[in-house]
Parts: C-alpha cells; sequence; structure tokens
C-alpha cells in the first residue's frame, strides 16, 4: 500500500488530483517522473550516478540509493505511471525533523530557455539565492511538547532574508516550542549534537565541500541538501558528548531534474553556495561554544 | 611627468579626450575617481580596507598600496580631477606578462538598479562568468622573439568559451610565438615557474581561497584578479626548479568600485569563481606534469 510521506517538506505534495511522491511500508519512496523531459533528466542522472566509478564511495552515501523507475498508481488518481523508486532518507526515523535547503546562488544556467531563465532569477532575487548562495526551502521540527511535528509555512519560509534563515537554522536545532520563537530566542539545545560532532551535519558537509572542489562530473543545479536527525533521541539520553550518533543527523542530496553534464568545470554554484551555508552552520556552532564557556566559566564573564 | 601605463590589459585606457588611468617614473599609479558614486566608493573601500586589523597581513600583500586620493591633471584634458595613488603594481618589472581576470559567475549584485542588472548579466551569459565563474578581461605577453609585447584581441577574449578561457590560460605561460597559437599548441613552457612552485600563482590563489572561506568583511562585487610575471629572466637563467623566483609571479586583486559591506555572510559569488579558476590552473599543471612524466620516462610511455 503507497501513501503520501509523512515527512516531505518541500516540493509537489501528493493528494487525491494532485500528482506527488509516494512511500511504502518497507521503506521506499516512490517519485513520479515529471511529464515534461525532467523527469527523464533524473533518471537518467540516477542512472549515470549509480553506475559512475568515478564518484569515490564516502560521496555515494550522500545521494538515495535507487532502484530503478517502476510504474505505479500516481496520486492524482491518473492510472498507472513511471516513477522512479528510491530509498526513503526518513524511513529508519521515529520523528524526524527535517529541513530541505535549496543551493546555489541561481537555480538557472546556461542554455534554458527565457522563460525558465526569467521564472527562477525573479525567484532567486526575491529569495536568499542571490545572496546568501542558497534559500531554506522547507523544514519541520518534532515538537516533544506537544507531540507533533511543528512546520514552518511555506510563504514566511519563502521570505526569510539573511536574519531570517539564521534564525530558521537556529530553531531547527533548539528544544524550546518552535511556535514561540519570535517570543523565546531558539535554545540550540540540540546544536552541538546535530551540527557538531564527529558524525554531525558539520562534518558531512565539510566531506561534501571537499568533493566539490574537485569534481567535474555534474553540476547539481537547483538541486537541495536535506538535512534530517532525530531529537527525541538526544532528550531520552542526554546531551552528552558520547551520545552523537543519538540524533543520527544525516545530509542527502535530492532532486536532480536539473543536472547536467560538468564539462571538465567544477559546480561552482554550488560550491560557493555549499561554503556560505557552512559558514552558517559554524557560526551557530561557535555561539553555542562560546554561551557554554560563559555558562561553566561564570567568573570569566567581564572577560 | 604622468604618462599613459604600458601595461594595462582592461578597463579604461587613458588617451587624448578619454578618462583613464596614469602612472609616473617612481612606480605610482594615479586611477581618476569615476563620477558617478564608483569612484567614492572605491576611495572608500581603500579606507577601510588599508586600517582594518580584521584583514590578515598576509592578504594585505595581494592588494594594491594605497596612498590616499591626489589632484591630479587628468589624461581627458579636463584639468584637474581627483585620482585614487596606488602602488604601481607592475613597476618592479621589466618586461611584465599580465593577465586580468574577472572572478565572479554574476558582475551585478542584489539592490542594483534594473538597467545596471539586465546590462551586467546580460554580459554575465555571453561571456564565461555564468559558465565559468570567472571571465578572462583581456592579457599580454611579452614575446621574446619579437622582443615586443603580443596583446589578446578584446572581441576574441569577451567571445571566449571555456576552450578559449583554457587556451588563454596556457598561451599566457607559453614561449612559442603567441600569435601562432592557432597553429602550434601553446607549449605551457612557463607553467611549472609561473602557475607552480611554493611561491607561484596556485599558491598565492589557494592562500586567497582560504581567506575567502571565512571572511564576511567585504563582497568583492565585479573585481578581477591581475596575474603578472616575467618571463624574460625565467629564460635567461633556465628552468631549473631553482628558479622559481625569477618569474617574479604575483596576483593582486583589483577594482574595488562595486565592493559591498559583507553583512556576516561570506562572498560565495567571488569564492565559487575562485575555486573554479584555481582547478584551471591545476588542471595545466597537471598536463605539464605529465608530459614532463612522459619525457623523462620513455620506458614508461606504455603505461
Amino acid at each position: 500500500m503507497l501513501k503520501v510521506p509523512e515527512h516531505q517538506v518541500a516540493g509537489h505534495i501528493a493528494s487525491d488530483g494532485k500528482l506527488g511522491p509516494l512511500v511504502d511500508d518497507e521503506g521506499r519512496f516512490f517519485k513520479p517522473l515529471q511529464g515534461d523531459s525532467r523527469g527523464e533528466h533524473e533518471s537518467n542522472f540516477y542512472e549515470s550516478f549509480t553506475s559512475n566509478k568515478k564518484v569515490p564511495d564516502h560521496i555515494h552515501r550522500y545521494f538515495p540509493v535507487y532502484h530503478g523507475t517502476q510504474l505505479v498508481e500516481a496520486s492524482d488518481g491518473s492510472g498507472k505511471l513511471p516513477h522512479l523508486v528510491l530509498d526513503d532518507v526518513v524511513s529508519g526515523y521515529s520523528n524526524p525533523s527535517v529541513m530541505d535547503v535549496k543551493i546555489g546562488s541561481r537555480t538557472w544556467y546556461p542554455d534554458v530557455s527565457e522563460g525558465y531563465f526569467k521564472k527562477c532569477i525573479k525567484k532567486d532575487r526575491e529569495t536568499t539565492t542571490v545572496s546568501l548562495g542558497f534559500r531554506v526551502s522547507g523544514f519541520k521540527i518534532f515538537d516533544h511538547q506537544e507531540s507533533s511535528f511543528w512546520r514552518a509555512e511555506k510563504k514566511l519560509v519563502l521570505g526569510y532574508n539573511a536574519d531570517g534563515a539564521r534564525l530558521a537554522l537556529r530553531k531547527f536545532v533548539s528544544s524550546n516550542s518552535p511556535a514561540d520563537s519570535n517570543l523565546t530566542p531558539p535554545n540550540c539545545a540540540f546544536a552541538s549534537e546535530v551540527y557538531g560532532g564527529s558524525n554531525g551535519i558539520l562534518v558531512q558537509l565539510l566531506e561534501l565541500k571537499d568533493w566539490f572542489e574537485t569534481q567535474t562530473l555534474y553540476h547539481f543545479n537547483s538541486c537541495s541538501i536535506l538535512m534530517i536527525y532525530e531529537n527525541e533521541s538526544i532528550l531520552m539520553k542526554g546531551g552528552d558528548d558520547d551520545d552523537v550518533q543519538a540524533a543520527r543527523a544525516q545530509v542527502k542530496l535530492v532532486d536532480f531534474a536539473h543536472v547536467l553534464d560538468g564539462n571538465g568545470v567544477i559546480d561552482h554554484n554550488f560550491l560557493g553556495g555549499l561554503c556560505s551555508f557552512i559558514k552558517f552552520i559554524k557560526d551557530i556552532l561557535l555561539s553555542v561554544d562560546k554561551r557554554h564557556e560563559t555558562e561553566t566559566s561564570p567568573l570569566e564573564n567581564g572577560n
């Protein structure tokens, strides 16, 4: 039995009359091939990437595992349609907090139609894509006090400026009620476990950055980074350094309908945006470290 | 006595009736303040940068030394005008080969007028700015066979695609006659001395890259990297590894009329383009190394 994914935070949402991704109970994610060339483009990318020996093993793990395409009853009731079959990246989590961040200072690329160019650059200028080199596309946080998920409103997310994006990245790793964060500043209680640590988000982003500095295989236009973690397990086990694994923080790249051949040139658009995003994450970790120092050394407050 | 700089390869050229930079005999470069806000903007940048203690010393050396502004007889005959007074970065060279590379995948930035945006993005798409994250703006090479300078034609330079830019970067460090390079591939005879080595261009670019990964002080919109070296001294002293210094290869950043405050965000536009440019330089060094291996180990040719 296929159903609408519970943890999707951006992109087309499946429903009666609307085409969108579906999941099964066995951890598979079914993404309908978009009708124009984009669907085929994305499946071609997965075919190429999956079998590409030039991509190192430690990089493959940042991409959803691909199981080919399959005819599946579409969510919009239009009958059987071809779908990409992927591992559902959140299937192993109880209550995953998820954020989708579109990377790059532009979502268009050389040789697109004028119409597509104009549509993209308008949105790129209206959002933080141009100014920050990335934009938050959506996120949800498991609110343990309410025992339910809190979702950021799409309209607000698309209206973020630099401060809004920074606040969202802080809120994403905070334990105080996300709905109240206009009144209460996010406490970043999970920052060191989720963003920091030897298996945290930052380490994973830096590993990707290393690859992007030299890889000229693909240009990842309009791709997103998904950040996923489990906050309940951090709370249950306490916040010691040994519990880095508890958060099971992971980074996945998704959405490859606009990937192009690199033709010997690095993906400077993705790399620049990724470096900017990394700086935001580092700054949050630094602010948490400083606070921690202050808390544990009250005598040094005056320095 | 002020005169028209001999080694300028891009930007406005001074002449009777045309405003442009001038130099004196004591190694000073006089750049007229552009009439609109750009001139003031550039002098403001130099004032800020020169006194900015947050900029490390090893980074200051990549910028021309600034000596304030001065009223100077303008090149267009319009009388005395304010000029930036800078060290002339090529004054210590006999016959400098010079290349100007504008860094970034866009030359516009948030909050510019629609007119300026449209003018910039048109040129960015027509050149390699969008595709490569940089564009060659001009270059000249000292041709030791002809004992004269060879200049790339501006029209050809602005029409480069990725292959054209790659060829120009190879030609810039070659000793075979630059005018013939459509027939004879550039030999990259100076590549290892100019781009490589412990004081070469690549090492300098990597030092800049390190800084750009974290600096949030300035956004260097529409800035150029100048590469300067002396090829005669390499030829006179031979091509041994000890002679790295002979080329006196150096990188300088120039043109700061569009620099903005970083406001806590890294300059992802410059950084992405810089990383792409670095990859081009690395690829040339790699191709030269491979050729060298082949030449010195003929028995291993079959491997």
